[in-house]
C-alpha cells in the first residue's frame, strides 16, 4: 500500500458538552484539522462512530457532517466497529487514498454519549456485546470486561490494587493536556477506595462516559507546513469471536497479537523501536492486556510494567501519553482519532509537558468490544 | 482505480424471516457468493447495515458475521450510508483492493427490519432525516417523500395515477424472480385504489419493510468459472444536504446528477449505451427523478417513459428487473447488493424470464436518505 500521510490535526476537549451537539462538536474538529493541513476541502469525508443512531437519533452522520461542513457532493460515509470506529474510518480513508481514487480525506471520530440517561447509554454500549449469548443474558460492557479481569487476577495471582498505577499514570499525564476530560491526578488511595461498578472493576479501573471529536485529514502527499511530517507506515486490522466465552484463551487478546505482529511486519519494527503506544485502557485490565498482545512482556506481566513504571511518558513505554482513554475520557468512536491526534502531536515534538523522549515511531491501538475488532497503526516522523 | 472484478454472487429471499436471525441471513448470502468464487475465504469482509443496533440490538455485525462465518483474526468492518450502506460497504471494499491492501474481499449486504414494531421501524427509518430539522418535527421517512411528490405532482402537473407503470412494471418482474419479496403482478386499479399512507404515496408507491442479504466476493484478479466475468468499471458516491428543506430545487436529486455524470465519464459512456438501471425506487417518486437524474430524460418527464413502456425489461432502459425495491422489496442496508447481485446476474446472461437484450454493461444506483447519500456503479460484462 502507497504510504499515506498526516496533513492536519484536530480535536475538541473531551467533556460532558451541553452547548454543543454532535454535528457541531464533529465540525468543529474538522475544521481545526483543515486549518491545520491548509489545503482547502478534502475529496471525501469518513466518519467514525458508534451509536448516533441511538444517542442521538441520527444515521447516515457522516452525510449531516459533510452537509455542516459544506463539502458539497463530496463522498461522505460512516464506519463502525464499536469502539475501534474511530480507527476502522481512519484505515478505510488510508485505503481510498493508497487506491488513487482519492487524493486526500478528512477523517472525523465523533460521539455525543452524554445526552442519554446512564441506562440507555449503558444498553447502547452493550450492544458491542454479542447480542445472542452475551448481552441478551444482562451482561454489560463493564460487566463483560469484570468477567475477564476476575479471572486473570485469578491466573496470574494479581490484587485489584496491583492494576493501580494504569490509571495513576493516565491521571498524571492528563494534567497536561487540555482537551482531556480530568486534568487532575489521582493518588493509589483513591483509586482502592473508589466506587465499586461491577466487581472487580471500580471507578478508577474505568473510562468515563464522555462527548468529543478528533479529526485528521490524509494527504497523497506529504505536507508539513513547517513541522515535521508525518506518515502512517503500518496499517492492521483482525477480528476475534464477538462473545468472551467462545474465545480460546479468555485472558489474552488473540486478535491484538495477530494485529500487533503485522503491524510490525509492515513497519520493519519490533516493539523496542516504538517510541509511545497510545493503547486501548478502557478498563485497566485492557491495559494489561494491550501491553502484553503487543509484545512489551510476556502475558500475565502487564501490571509489572506499570508497577516498575516503564510506562511512564519519559520511561521505556510511554503509554496514555495525554490521559489515555482512562483520563483524557472515552467518547467511543472518537476514540481512535484522538489516539491518532495525540501520537501525531508527539512525533511532531510538539507534546508539551509529556513529550516522550524518542518520537520516531508511534504504535496506536483501539480495541473494538471485547477484544472482537483490533486495529493498530504505525506512524513514523520524517 | 485498478480494475476490480466480480467473483461471486449470492442472495437470500427477501422475506418476512422468522425462522433466521440478522447473522444467519448475512451468512447464508456470504456463504453462496463464497461458494460461486470459489476461492475459499476472501482477505476482508464488509458489510452494509443500517439499523442492526436498533433493531437487532447489535453493534459491530461485521464482526459478529466474520465470527459466524469463520473469518478467524481477518479484518471486518461495517459501513453505514443509511438506506445506500450495501453500495457504500461495496465501494470501500472496492478501494480496498484496488490500494492493493486486499486480494480478495466478501461484501454482504444485510437488514432484518421485521422484528421490531411499526412504530419503532418508521422511528428508525427516521434516523435517515436530519434528525434537528426533519425527524424531530415529527417528519416521517415516507412523509418526507410524501412532501417531494407532492411538489413534483405540482410543478410538472402529474396526477398520481401516473407514477402505475414504475410498480406495475416492478411487479411484473418479481413473479420471475424466486427471491423477490412479492412474486405477483399488479394492476393500474389495484395500484389506484390501494391504501393511502402519506398523501399521495398509497401503498403500492412504497417500497416494503423487508428482511434480507446479499453478498458479493470482489477479486482482483478476473474469475469467471466457465460464465461471462464481470468487472467494475466505475464507482462514484456523492453527498447532497440531509435535509429536503435545505436543497436548492427540491425535486431534482442534484447528488445523483453530479454521482452519475462522474461514472459516466469514468467509464467512457453516456447514458444509450446502458443496458439497464438498477435504481433506487424506494417510492414511486424516487423512481421517476433517478432516471431523470442519471439523464434518461429531462426533468419532470420521468413518468412519461414508465408509461411509454420504455422501462421494460426486453426496452431501451430496462429498471427494476428483478422487481426493484418495490416488488423484490428493500431490507435496507442490503438493498445495494440485491442491485449489484441483479445486474451481475443479467451481465452474465443468466437473469431468465427477464434477461435484458443488452447485457453489456449495467448501472445501479443506491440512495441514501431523500437524495442525500448517492452512490452509482458501472459493471461490465467481458
Amino acid at each position: 500500500m502507497n504510504k499515506v500521510n498526516i496533513a492536519g490535526i484536530g480535536q475538541t476537549p473531551v467533556s460532558e458538552s451541553w452547548d454543543k451537539s454532535l454535528k457541531e462538536l464533529a465540525g468543529d474538529a474538522g475544521l481545526i484539522a483543515m486549518d491545520d493541513a491548509g489545503i482547502g476541502y478534502p475529496d471525501a469525508l469518513f466518519v467514525g462512530n458508534m451509536m448516533a443512531i441511538t444517542a442521538n437519533r441520527q444515521a447516515q452522520l457522516a452525510t449531516l457532517i459533510a452537509d455542516w461542513l459544506g463539502f458539497h457532493h463530496k463522498p461522505a460515509i460512516s464506519i463502525e466497529t464499536a469502539c475501534s470506529s474511530g480507527s476502522a474510518a481512519f484505515r478505510m480513508a488510508l485505503m481510498a487514498i493508497a487506491s488513487g481514487e482519492l487524493e486526500s480525506a478528512l477523517v472525523i471520530g465523533a460521539e455525543k454519549m452524554t445526552d442519554s440517561p446512564g441506562d440507555e447509554i449503558t444498553s447502547s454500549l452493550a450492544t458491542a456485546a454479542d447480542a445472542e449469548l452475551e448481552a441478551d443474558f444482562g451482561l454489560s460492557f463493564v460487566g463483560l470486561n469484570a468477567l475477564l479481569m476476575r479471572r486473570y487476577m485469578y491466573e496470574y495471582g494479581w490484587e485489584h490494587a496491583d492494576f493501580s498505577n494504569f490509571s495513576i499514570n493516565a491521571h498524571a499525564n492528563a494534567v497536561h493536556n487540555p482537551y482531556a476530560r480530568f486534568q487532575e491526578p489521582i493518588t493509589k488511595e483513591s483509586f482502592i477506595k473508589s466506587a465499586m461498578i461491577s466487581d472487580p472493576i471500580n471507578l478508577m479501573d474505568a473510562s468515563p462516559v464522555s462527548d468529543g471529536a478528533a479529526a485528521i485529514v490524509l494527504s497523497a502527499h506529504p505536507i508539513s507546513n513547517g513541522r515535521k511530517s508525518v506518515s502512517v507506515i503500518a496499517s492492521s486490522a483482525m477480528t476475534d469471536t464477538l462473545s468472551l466465552q467462545n474465545r480460546k484463551v479468555g485472558t489474552r487478546l488473540a486478535a491484538a497479537e495477530t494485529s500487533t505482529k503485522a503491524a510490525y511486519a509492515q513497519a520493519g519494527l519490533s516493539p523496542s523501536d516504538i517510541g509511545l503506544f497510545e493503547y486501548h485502557d478502557a478498563f485497566s485490565i485492557m491495559a494489561a492486556l494491550s501491553l502484553e498482545a503487543a509484545g512489551f512482556c510476556e502475558p500475565g506481566q502487564g501490571p509489572t510494567l506499570a508497577i516498575d513504571g516503564k510506562i511512564k511518558f519519559d520511561s521505556d513505554i510511554p503509554v496514555a501519553t495525554m490521559g489515555g482513554l482512562k483520563a483524557r475520557g472515552h467518547p467511543v468512536g472518537a476514540t481512535g482519532i484522538y489516539q491518532l491526534v495525540e501520537a501525531t502531536l508527539q512525533l511532531r515534538g510538539l507534546a508539551g509537558a509529556t513529550q516522550v523522549l524518542r518520537p520516531k515511531y508511534a504504535m496506536t491501538q483501539n480495541i473494538g468490544g471485547s477484544g472482537s475488532n483490533i486495529i493498530t497503526h504505525i506512524l513514523q516522523a520524517e
